[in-house]
């Protein structure tokens, strides 16, 4: 007899912020009975993965074992938590368990993707439970900046364990539910918490988080200052957050009009839900059109400086027929993801070449976090007394420092990054199984994974350049003509002033005449021969070695 | 008779924080006497110029007016305005003239390119003058974060300019000339400054900057803390940085061992021109090897996170026989030039999983800025109580903050981005010409437009992947066999499970066998229709839509 082991495996999510994957297993080694807890994305960029649409977790190791899995449920609709439900959900196809708001975003993934949308199902807050095999799963609601967002209480044979989400302790948030530590002070008096997989976003921030409600003031009165158009990005999930916006804009005496494809989104899904109480009236663009502009503000999308959103667009110039002036306002109620610098600062020196004037949250009035800091977090802990702490959500350095608070507290910690299978023993965490995991890139229609070499190919085509050599021969191994030469991203004029394209069809016409027939006849050898060539002259004329590709065409008799 | 002009015009550094390039002149319209201030370099990312080595200003403007140039002046050896001497030189031909630091690093630049050292010449500081046709030139010794920087004091027959370089107001450099508003009182005692071009990098900094001498105790505190190797990184031309980093090494009973190229280059030119006094004795990387970890201080270069770097190197494992520990300690004595965040945050991960402790400037003690804050600005606004201001070194939003600072003291001031020519006028700035620049990309050995195109194939190819299509047609211009597709940067399977170049050649030779005569016989409707076959295929079978190169081979009657 196999004796039964609770496991924990991050297959997305320990080792950076974004595309979380969590998997759950509970039974014999090899046999457990599996649950998976989000299917997220994160965004590829020009340095990593150019031209790919989205980045996500490698399932295959799931996918395998898909008939082990009993379910998987969706702790809130940010994308790093949901975006891969419709790309990832037919290599699983099992019941997809989420709360209102997050099920209504999950749905319009699933109708984008003709996935059948009743495998969604909507799930009431604790103490609602959702049985999946040897798993009992409640949704305990918890603030954070987006709605109905839930960390989850997980009991399995071997104990209580609780799945944090993402979250922060806001007594006050504006849209959805309060903080109450009691509620999480029951969890643990029921049962205790044998282990906690925690959100570490945060853990270098040394002070306690605000409240989204502190925020209300601060824009009331930027706003009301404000003498032209008010125009004011965020995140369109961040729903409490754009009711405080439009609550601002109504004091001033301003009509809303929200823009940007999420936007819109995300509203309707507020709407349809019920979470939309009490929001502003907003008008619509043509209706914006027509307003003086001291009595609009638009609130919009592109927070990160994404070049297809409605900020990017407003700071190029006229967007809808909107068109930022000088004496405007456009406020960035957010905080630049690292990484997204560049992005965000091109608008906001277009912004400054048009007069405009921009604020940012460097004051800390106009944004404020959705995740805990680090005395949230030692809350949490102290509250829940769980029997080990596994920093999740966060690059290694904030798993680290997780680990290390809460250590200091007293309790075991679990560094568990990607891959890494932990056993949630009684005697505390130990590693059972390194999984291979990795990424998959949503390219264009297709999912390739990181590790094909396509991304490497084009990184490399865009750092050396591409040179193309077309070789004729005849029946005989023969040159028949001359080699020609394409090149694409390089300097047309090599330094001796002549075109470098020339240049390298000299040389490799040269090497052909030269060449024997033991080369000529060979592909590879050819092929490898007129490369070198290639890259010859290019170090020479133009100081870089380009990519080449070499098709040699042999003509034979027909 | 036409009226002489005093005229300011920037090629580079206004609208950018980096290649720094201004220019002077003074006479009659278009046949002003012209002097260069600075020649500097910024670096290329992935995003905007993949594989580009630098970016300097376009300078061919000044070029095609190189016979009215009377000489270049570098105000200091940072690489934003020294760094594209060697390259942009040839097209100047004028002398350099710069302080005995910054001229040994030019000569460095002229070695390497092979330029006739002896067109640099050392200038000694203020009274000091440079003649230089209508222009008379001093260097004002000012402090920044690199020896011997310098304001530059220019007389002209329209008045006198104080350009001013980079510069902080330390009373306490560690290293080199203590700020002295003596000096700058002086400057504007002897003649009225009719304008002051000023450095705007940290006008949205409201706290007056700290001292590089606040640094000692807090670094030194730290790194008698620590138990295992000490590694730190900065700017290596940072000097007096890197005495304070030695330092504390020798207080704590370490010995210092400095690592990466740049680092020893800065040493050696510092050495031999003499601003390299009482720096502690260090040992090589030989001897290094042989000093037990808990009395070595390694100080390397790579603090942006630069790939090829020492920093870099050892995050990634051994780097020259060392290696990073659990229990040892890495310190940024730096700050994260915005866009270099994901390169930096990479290394300090890659440490996170060694276990090394790494210290990074958020508390502000292990780092200041070489650049004047904004009371600092408005102190040297009142020292010299300039004209009218122009900001200079910033981009846009710098600009225009700098120039609301100086307009609220009471100062005319202007927003001049590289382009614009502003005539300095006795009644204020008026803007003379707009002057076509852009930018220059050494690319390998070769200096590329921004505009060529080549950056925009590079980066559509690392997008949209490369297909190459060879296509042979006989004298009677009937297609000689298939059509062969090479894909690059691309899956290799479509998504009907079909190797996605096979498709492609499937479509493509239906087409051809289809084609008429008079598409077959003429190259560019053969090309663009081959190139319609290949994008519908791709974007049907991968949801893209590549680069696509056409090769049309046609066999002649030999």
């Amino acid at each position: 007899m196999t004796a039964n082991r609770l496991i924990y495996l991050p297959l997305g999510g320990a080792g950076e912020v974004g595309m979380n994957c969590y998997v759950y297993g509970y039974g014999p080694e090899d046999k457990e009975r599996l649950i998976v807890v989000d299917l997220g994305v994160t965004f590829g960029d020009m340095e990593s993965a150019p031209g790919v649409d989205l980045v996500m977790a490698d399932i295959t190791w799931l996918a395998d074992r898909a008939d082990r899995i009993e379910a998987i449920f969706i702790t809130h609709a940010h994308e790093d938590h949901i975006g891969a439900l419709g790309h990832l959900w037919p290599r699983l196809k099992k019941k997809v368990y989420a709360r209102r708001f997050t099920a209504a975003i999950g749905r319009l993934k699933f109708e984008e993707a003709g996935l059948p949308v009743e495998e969604i199902v909507v799930v009431e807050p604790r103490p609602a439970t959702i049985k999946a095999g040897p798993f009992q799963v409640q949704f305990l609601p918890i603030s954070h900046s987006i709605p109905e967002c839930s960390m989850l209480v997980i009991d399995t044979p071997a104990g209580r364990v609780v799945h944090s989400g993402d979250f922060k302790l806001d007594p006050d948030p504006v849209v959805g539910e309060a903080w109450d530590p009691s509620a999480l002070q029951a969890v643990a008096a029921e049962k205790p918490v044998i282990a906690l997989m925690c959100d570490s976003t945060n853990v270098f921030s040394p002070h306690p988080g605000r409240s989204e409600s502190t925020l209300t003031d601060p824009i009331a009165q930027l706003v009301a200052q404000s003498r032209g158009m008010v125009v004011a990005t965020t995140f369109a999930s961040n729903i409490a957050r754009l009711k405080t916006l439009a609550e601002a804009a109504v004091k001033a005496d301003r009509s809303v009009c929200l823009l940007g494809r999420a936007m819109r989104k995300m509203m309707a899904a507020a709407e349809e839900t019920g979470v939309l109480q009490g929001f502003p009236r907003t008008v619509t663009p043509e209706e914006a059109l027509e307003i003086p502009r001291q009595n609009l503000m638009l609130i919009v999308t592109g927070s990160q400086g994404e070049r297809r959103a409605a900020s990017a667009a407003l700071s190029r110039g006229k967007y809808l027929g909107f068109e930022m002036k000088e004496g405007d306002l456009f406020l960035f109620s957010s905080r630049t993801i690292p990484g997204n610098e560049r992005g965000v600062l091109r608008i906001v020196n277009a912004f400054s070449e048009m007069g405009v004037d921009v604020q940012d949250d460097a004051n800390g009035l106009y944004h404020v976090s959705g995740h805990a800091n680090r005395p949230d977090l030692e809350t949490v802990h102290r509250l829940l007394k769980p029997g080990m702490v596994i920093p999740m959500h966060g690059e290694h350095r904030h798993l680290r420092e997780h680990s290390k608070v809460a250590m200091a507290a007293g309790l075991p910690a679990e560094i568990a990054t990607n891959g890494m299978m932990i056993e949630l023993a009684p005697d505390g965490p130990q590693v059972a199984e390194y999984i291979e995991t990795g990424r998959v890139y949503l390219d264009g229609s297709v999912l390739i994974g990181a590790m094909d070499g396509v991304i490497r190919d084009r990184i490399r085509m865009a750092l050396n350049g591409h040179i193309m050599v077309t070789v004729l021969l005849d029946e005989a191994d023969e040159p028949l003509g001359d080699a020609w030469v394409e090149v694409m991203g390089l300097p047309a004029m090599g330094r001796h002033g002549q075109p470098l394209a020339d240049q390298i069809e000299a040389e490799l016409n040269e090497f052909l005449t030269g060449a024997g027939r033991k080369v000529l006849a060979d592909d590879d050898k050819l092929d490898e021969a007129a490369r070198r060539v290639v890259r010859q002259v290019a170090m020479e004329e133009i100081g870089k070695k380009p990519e080449v590709t070499v098709v040699v065409s042999r003509l034979m008799e027909g």
